[in-house]
């Protein structure tokens, strides 16, 4: 899998050193872009209808309207797109955040129904895209395209994007709603990435039965061969900092082992051929469980927002070039004496992949809503509208499959292809800008009382307003909660007081009463029994603020 | 300077994508390498001899053999060693984390003397080292070499590396020795590289004294605007983020916006053909001196550890790195036909850079004692001794000059150039093994009470012992402990107790009495009257753990 982009640091190396200061000046203002995206992005941080996703594609866009004037119409980008930047660089450590940062007991107790939507919705859209495609588009004058290309437009539209999405969601009113949007988009992006490199590997020449099969069981391979590889890498992380005590003498170590392992977990999966994208999520996920509570406090607090930093700046990075890229000449140069061509186009596919999405949606939801008895955990209509929605946006995943499909290191000469590409732009930009735009207006609509709440909430102005505690679910039970416990606490600690709150007995009684969460049960029994003496962790120990068995802990691993 | 360095960015976007599966390997290979030298260094930390340095030195070329020998004799590294790589990626947070981390106080208060030893030294010992090897090489057959080459020598051989050094020397009980060998370092660095530059840039064939004057009022433009850029955009993100007040929002923006502006800071001294190396060293002073203090106390600890941890992780890269690169063939085949000429040319260089050096740490040295009236103040003669052997390590700077001097990419076909590449990888690989190895036992030696004092020493054992307070001329009076205090307090936190102890009252009299120090003192009144109001930082108030000031700063900036 895409181990040709990792042949980008061999080379690299072995290249000629030509002396050229535009591209000094290139780098200079891609990282002033990259502050100013920032700054701009603090600054409408309260405004109703932006975020960062498309601050940074606006200004991207800008730019590249700036660096048109100038070169004359020549170019539009100050570096021309790389899908190896992209899966190299960029990806990975989005990913690893990702899974890092989740909110594993929300995570793993709505398990089947992300799984659902995540990998059956995404097979689900993939198909019906693939086929609306094929159907309509070999009917239309747009060059030749093969089955394999049809197929990887499903696999390139599959891909969503819902970080706008995330960012308005309120996780402490509807915990239910933002796990599921936030963990069928992790899940989401490796099944298409995963679904695509099978694509792009099987000769689709004469499909038959047997083929059919050995696909499907391809499929199932890389997916849990990569899942097992990403939690053995992080088990081992934790394994060898829990013997090694590193904290005794510099958590620098501890922070730099974390960083490679997480990196060596990744670059692993793509000498096995296998996701790089699902192992480096689950990854995240173990080295959250168990290595991160095996480390000093510093190294805590460190890595979280370390983790947080890197994936946050490469996402605008990633904006920020989509939205340069756009523009760029060369591509648009075959659409433009059929421009009727390729507005059909991009409409066809916008409303294909509403179609496909709504086609797993609202039968899922259903399927879902019938296996709940309690009336409170059953998706209401309003949140499986804001669910599809969610799944609307087209981001920076697709973009970097479309080129790896249609282009030759950033070039085409084909017309099929071209349109393609530019489809794929136009398709991101829209989706992102308008259907973006529209988001947070569309839940304050369908979800009312969210406003309400976040008003009168005391709890989420304790934490900084982008790591709110969970105090109704999560509350103090499970140790999930606890690296925003974590950070309140390093930022109060002057305070005097320690504000934990509310529904802790709660939670407790929720759990046990809810048999439908037997797996979980029997998981974290398993966990604290076997687990957590080899690979360290906090478990699922009640966090009791001040109480000696914390206190025992903490100086235990601080050894002070 | 090094623009062209920076064209890899550029290219790197450009190229083909191949596919190369044996690239992926050599990244897997050199990622566990990494991961291993820091298992390996862990264990190895309280051994006497080795230090982190020396251990990738070995690891790198153990797995050069390993290399070697699978690859029949073809090559020995798993990637080719290149100065972008170095000048672009590695360099940077290593001398940032330096400026970062230096405790400002005694730097600034020593600062003079500093720059007598990086500045005036390094020039004297590059003057050495230069009409040396041109003396002696011209009488020997070791192919053509320019005036420039000669000239070059001496800058690639003034650049030291204290990196052993300072892993051995005691912060607590010798902080006029500890800040004196480490400032030197810094200034060091970036006088060869300035010095290098300044000699690339210059038609040497024919000097005169207009020539020489030009020269001289080059370096001191490089010096100076490379000194204010740094400050200047250190400032700017001082004043950004305390006038915006991003902790409001978001922990991440603050982290990501100091570290995009640090790297911001170096791609403009690239830019404007600068020192990137005193700019970014610079940048680091100020942050840590203002825009530290304005971010959130999460931010704090995180730029602190992720900036160290960066620094670290190149730092073994690097000296990984060279131990590989040590053995490759290309280099010693030119060499193999004449051992004893590349062995004379190596001992004759050690020789000389010893001589250089001595010539210039005593005579300064005896200069400053003159200075100085306090008996405590007065460099000792083993003092002196330290200091010089501190000096005599040569590192990756070197070897990144000596490439971009002798080679092209990485490759030469010239006699004399090939056996300067071998002398110095050499002198490298010999130093930092030989020198490296006993400058434990020689500083035990010279400075015997140091062992007990670290036994004796309580205060020392509170934080990790990369992080030692300063409790005897740092205690609290100063801002310079912060980071450290900041480090111990998150990890003691759930001890109740602050350990803040001895000698508060001490260093404020010891700094009142001492009248040299009115520079410092000045620039501390200046400082609190003028700079912190603009741009923040805690300045040098005393600090009172606990105190309602105290409080009060950290409340309002994490707006709790």
């Amino acid at each position: 899998m895409l181990s040709q982009s990792s042949s980008l640091f061999y080379s690299k190396m072995d290249m000629l050193s030509t002396s050229d200061h535009a591209s000094v000046v290139s780098m200079n203002l891609f990282v002033a872009l990259l502050c100013g995206c920032i700054v701009i992005g603090h600054l409408l941080e309260e405004n109703r209808w932006m975020n960062e996703s498309i601050t940074a594609l606006l200004i991207g866009l800008c730019t590249g309207v700036v660096i048109l004037l100038i070169s004359g119409g020549k170019s539009s980008h100050l570096l021309v797109f790389s899908e190896d930047l992209f899966f190299i660089y960029l990806l990975p450590p989005i990913i690893f955040n990702a899974g890092f940062q989740v909110k594993k007991k929300q995570f793993f107790r709505n398990f089947i129904t992300i799984i659902m939507f995540g990998a059956i919705g995404t097979l689900g859209s993939f198909s019906v895209v693939s086929l609306g495609a094929m159907t309509i588009f070999k009917k239309m004058d747009i060059g030749s395209l093969e089955l394999g290309d049809y197929l990887a437009i499903g696999a390139i539209f599959a891909a969503t994007d819902s970080v706008c999405t995330l960012q308005v969601l309120n996780q402490d009113e509807t915990p239910l709603l933002y796990s599921l949007v936030f963990g069928e988009g992790v899940v989401n992006d490796a099944t298409s990435v995963v679904l695509f490199n099978a694509i792009q590997n099987f000769d689709l020449t004469n499909i038959d039965h047997r083929i059919a099969i050995q696909f499907s069981g391809n499929f199932l391979y890389l997916f849990f061969a990569s899942t097992m590889l990403g939690a053995m890498t992080g088990l081992l992380s934790a394994y060898v900092i829990k013997k090694l005590y590193f904290g005794r003498h510099s958590t620098d170590r501890e922070v730099a082992l974390m960083m490679l392992m997480a990196y060596l977990s990744y670059m692993l999966a793509e000498l096995f051929y296998l996701s790089g994208i699902l192992t480096v999520f689950f990854c995240g996920i173990v080295m959250s469980h168990y290595t991160w509570h095996n480390v000093t406090e510093s190294s805590r607090v460190t890595t979280k927002h370390a983790f947080a930093t890197l994936s946050f700046v490469a996402e605008i990075f990633l904006f920020l070039y989509v939205g340069m890229d756009a523009l760029d000449i060369e591509k648009w140069r075959f659409v433009s004496d059929s421009p009727g061509t390729s507005v059909a186009v991009s409409s066809i596919l916008l409303g294909l992949l509403m179609v496909g999405r709504a086609a797993f949606v609202f039968p899922l939801s259903l399927l879902i809503n019938f296996s709940k008895k309690s009336h409170s955990e059953k998706i209401t209509f309003n949140q499986q509208i804001v669910i599809w929605w969610a799944g609307l946006m087209r981001g920076a995943v697709s973009m970097a499959l479309a080129y790896n499909q249609f282009t030759r290191s950033g070039h085409t000469q084909l017309r099929g292809n071209a349109i393609m590409i530019t489809s794929t732009i136009t398709i991101v930009l829209f989706s992102t800008m308008v259907f973006g735009l529209l988001t947070k207006p569309l839940i304050l609509f369908l979800l009312p009382h969210s406003k309400h709440f976040n008003s009168a909430s005391t709890v989420s102005d304790l934490g900084s307003p982008k790591s709110l505690s969970l105090p109704l679910l999560d509350g103090g039970q499970d140790s999930e909660a606890d690296m925003d416990n974590q950070d309140e606490a390093v930022n109060n600690r002057y305070e005097g007081t320690h504000n934990r709150t509310i529904a802790r007995p709660g939670s407790l009684r929720m759990l046990l009463n809810a048999p439908t969460h037997t797996v979980h049960y029997y998981w974290r029994k398993f966990d604290d029994s076997f687990m957590r003496p080899v690979f360290g962790g906090r478990g699922f120990v009640p966090y009791v603020p001040g109480s000696p068995i914390e206190q025992n802990t903490d100086n235990l691993l601080d050894r002070t």
